[in-house]
Formats: structure tokens, C-alpha cells, sequence
């Protein structure tokens, strides 16, 4: 099997795909193309290409630069980076419900002030809005912490580990059900704006709210009013609409706001983190198997 | 049961005390104290008191001001706000290795620079100085985040969940066998300065040092001098010697530390979590029966 890796030659997926029993080739010659990058320098497909290996898993730039098509397989990395997110997903919870960022923020010794506004996470219930690799990662997580669970994912088929799960459809009754939220469902037409100025107002106003999806998944504008207003706790945005964030946006003046710089899942990290699976699907496309996180064109994902 | 509660008289506090069966007395009709406060107004206690309740994990302070005597049984709240010093602990490791404290301190999108110092923290071995309590209420929360535990307490009674289990005496093993640290030891003679120059330059220079104890088990002139030379990556300090820790000390100004003004377990949250263990102890003490966290004298804890 002749794979072609690009644009760059990393080490660490160089040997994931000779352990999986391909080997390196030019792109005129491959059968296979692995791309460790964005949609920018992507390169024409040959005919011959039958399966697009991308690094990433959320792929829609590549949907959006119209590069996904079905002449061949492809996959994205969905899943891989779930560890990772899910533990950021649960740190930033515990960030904001214990008030690391306000003892961040005073750089002095504020008890009086920091003390009486810090909640436990236990006893508390969390809801994981598309929840799906990600979220399955983070509930024993936040089981560990004495968190309940409610998930809301496409099917509405029950997630193990979730008290309540909920379809899609139905996502607009989770948001009296749970004290804080968790939003990692795939960027979509369906879910841009899903958190907007009525479901804030819905949250409790204790609710803290965790971005690990993209960041158009939720309204800024009406956020930024809803922190202003108290109307909930706090946010932890891992990603921002626009993105990256400006200097000067008024998100980065509030003092309940938590902002990474999309880390959850860090570029540095990922040829490491993603060589185990590139070994497994070459193996697999070798072998005429199913390759693990294939994307579904007609999805979105 | 007679019972008098000092210095004030909690909702909480008060109605754990109905709820275990006892009534609420002045100090000289007593026969047990529950003392919501610290050493500071401690009243002269009359010989028919029999029980003296603190409400205070570490009650070092009342140790030294001589007031822990042998003519009663006295209890403290050991334990009970394990769960919240737990998730802090958790919390705090997260904060360090996924970099939140960078992002906050940071105030702009500073991926380049923040990317590439971001470490899972699934896949290391974190060592529980002083494991009691606190440590095994991390154990599980460790456990579900893909952590392996090393504990050292006093005995080397092998902790549930840890890999390996030390005495104190061989305390000194331990800082090269684990990525990373929480110190939850009590506060006695043989702890203090416990992490000392030479310690902080046996760990891993990737190491993160969460301290939950008491400041003075650290020694702080040399943990600023190791943080200053990168010898450990940082350090989370709930605690801090001298505490508070005063504007312009050195601690402040470094960005490898997170100071939280001693919040782990918070002042304000204390009656309402310590009610339950407080009924409890009034319940057996009516009936006889040995109550929770009794004060070893002899152990000075």
C-alpha cells in the first residue's frame, strides 16, 4: 500500500504508517493520501487516491472548501483527541465552579471577597450537549466527581453513564434540566447560534458554560450580554466566534470568562496523539476493513 | 445531651444539633461544646464537658495555644471536607498542566506560545504526600482521569488504589517516582519545611507541585527560587507560609504558580457541609459510641 503524507514529514505519523504496513510515496504513485493539515495547499486528488486520511477532527473547513467528496473513503479523526478534550472539559468546570480564575485574576490574597462565591462540582448535574466521543470520555470524569449526567446526541439513543439522554430534537428541554453545560456537538447548519440569548436566559443563573465544539456554536454577542447581566455564572471558550479572538473583544474583559486558545486538543500534541489510530486505519484499509471514523458526506462530519 | 455552640449560633449548625437528639444549653450546663471558630475567644471549659467538637479540619492552632487537653474526648472535622479539597487538588493539576493559568494570565490569543506547553494529564503517576482523607478521595477522581496514584502516610498501610504505598519515614523516595505532587500531610514537627530546596530538585523539571496541607510544609524561599529556574514547572498553592501571603511577596509575580486565597475548603461553605458529620457525632456520643475523627493528642492531629 503507497500512502502519501503531507504536507510535512512528521516523525511520529512517518512511523505509524510504515508499523501499519504502508509505505511513504510520491502523490502521482499513492493509493492513499494521510494529510496532517488544513484545507489550504490541499492538493488535486488523483483518481487512484481511495481513501483521505485528515488529522483533524473537525473537518468542516474541508466540507466548507468543498474538498469532501465521494469518489473515495474518508476519514477524520474523531474520537482520537477525546482524552484530551474531555479533560479539559472537566479542568474548566473546576476552574470556574472553585474560582480558580478569580484567585488568577486578583494576584492578591482576595479571601473575603473569592471565598463565598466558590460552589463544589459534586452533587451537581452537567449536561453534554452532542455527546459523543468527547462526552463518553468525560462521563466517568465527572462520575469520579459525584456529577450527574445528561446528554443530548442526534439519536437520542441512551449513552451509557447519562441519567437521561436526550435526541437532538429535543434539545431545547435540557437546558432546565442541568446546573452546568457542556457543548461538543460537530459545527453544523444545525447547531450555528444553538446557544443564543434564550437558552442563556434558561440556564440557571449559577450555570457555568463550557465551549469545546466550534466557536459559532454559540451567539458571542448575546453571551457577552449574559455575562454582563450576571445571567450565568461564567464560560470557558476554548473556541470563539471570531476566531482567534481579537485583542480588544469585549470577551476579554469580563471577569467570569475563561479563554484558551483552542488547546483543548493542541496542535503541538497531535502527530503524537494521533499515530496509534493512522497504524490501526492503515492496517485496516490494507486489510479491506472498515477504517475507524469514517466521514459521513452527507452529515457534515 | 446538653450541648453548648459557640462563638455563633449557625442555622445549620443548629439544627444538626436537634436532628442528632441534643438541646442546646448555655456553656456552664453543658456537657459537650461544638466550637464553630478558631483558638481565638475559646472559652475556659468547665470539667462536666465531656465532648469538645471542632469544626475545623487542622487544628493545629488550638494544639499550639495548649487547649487540646486529655481530660475529654475531642474531635475535629477530619474528612469531611475531603471531597472539596479533593476536587481542588484535581482541579489545581489541571490548571498546571493544561495550561488555564497561561490562557487567563495571558488576557489575548496566545496560541503559538500556549500550544506547545500543554501535557495531558492522563498517563502520569501523581504521588499523594499525606494520605488521609483527602488522598483517598482523589484516588478515584485520578483513577477515572487515567492517573496512577503513589501515597506516602504514616504507617505504609497499603492505600486502596495506589500503586505503591510508603511510610513517611521513607518520604524521601518518592519525589523521583511520580510526574507530579500533592502535599495533604498534617501539619507536625516532622513536616515541616517538608519540600525543601533539595526536594524540589529531585522532582521532574515537568512536575507540578499542588499544595493543600498547610503553607509551611513547603519551604517557600526555595520553591521561588526553583520556580524562578524552571526546576519544576509550577506549583498550586492553597496555602501559602507566611499566610496570608502579603502583596509583593515574590510568589505573586511568577507565572508558573496559582494562588488561591486557602478556598479548597471554604470558610463560608463550612456549617452546611459540616452538618451531617455533626449530627452524626451527636447521635453517638448520646449513644455511646466512639465518635468521628477523634483527636489523637499524643499524634498532635
Amino acid at each position: 500500500m503507497r500512502i502519501h503524507l503531507g504536507p510535512e514529514q512528521n516523525d511520529h505519523l512517518v512511523r505509524a504508517i510504515a508499523d501499519g504496513g504502508g509505505a511513504l510515496a510520491d502523490l502521482d504513485d499513492a493509493e492513499a493520501l494521510v494529510w496532517d493539515g488544513g484545507p489550504d495547499g490541499f492538493p488535486d486528488l488523483p483518481d487512484r487516491i481511495r481513501w483521505v486520511q485528515l488529522t483533524y477532527a473537525g473537518i468542516e473547513p474541508f466540507f466548507r472548501a468543498g474538498l469532501i467528496d465521494g469518489k473515495r473513503i474518508w476519514a477524520n479523526a474523531s474520537g482520537v483527541y477525546a482524552d484530551n478534550v474531555a479533560e479539559y472539559a472537566v479542568g474548566g468546570l473546576l476552574v470556574g465552579v472553585r474560582q480558580f480564575h478569580s484567585s488568577l485574576a486578583a494576584r492578591g490574597w482576595r479571601k473575603d471577597e473569592i471565598d463565598p462565591r466558590v460552589r463544589p462540582l459534586h452533587g451537581s448535574t452537567v449536561a453534554i450537549v452532542g455527546c459523543g466521543g468527547i462526552g463518553r470520555a468525560m462521563i466517568p470524569r465527572l462520575h469520579a466527581f459525584g456529577v450527574d449526567v445528561v446528554a443530548v446526541n442526534r439519536s437520542g439513543r441512551p449513552v451509557d453513564g447519562a441519567t437521561i439522554t436526550l435526541p437532538s430534537a429535543r434539545t431545547g428541554e435540557v437546558w432546565s434540566m442541568a446546573d452546568h453545560f457542556v457543548i461538543a456537538a460537530p459545527a453544523t447548519a444545525d447547531t450555528d447560534r444553538l446557544v443564543d440569548a434564550d437558552v442563556l436566559a434558561a440556564m440557571p443563573d449559577t450555570a457555568w458554560l463550557v465551549n469545546v465544539a466550534r466557536g459559532n456554536l454559540v451567539d458571542t454577542d448575546a453571551l457577552v450580554d449574559a455575562l454582563r447581566a450576571g445571567r450565568i455564572a461564567g464560560a470557558v471558550l476554548d473556541v470563539t466566534d471570531p476566531e482567534p479572538l481579537p485583542d480588544g473583544h469585549p470577551l476579554w474583559d469580563l471577569d467570569n470568562v475563561v479563554i484558551t486558545p483552542h488547546i483543548a486538543n493542541t496542535r503541538s500534541g497531535l502527530p503524537a496523539a494521533f499515530a496509534p489510530t493512522l497504524r490501526e486505519n492503515v492496517r485496516r484499509f490494507i486489510a479491506g476493513e472498515e477504517v475507524l471514523a469514517r466521514v459521513e458526506p452527507g452529515a457534515g462530519y
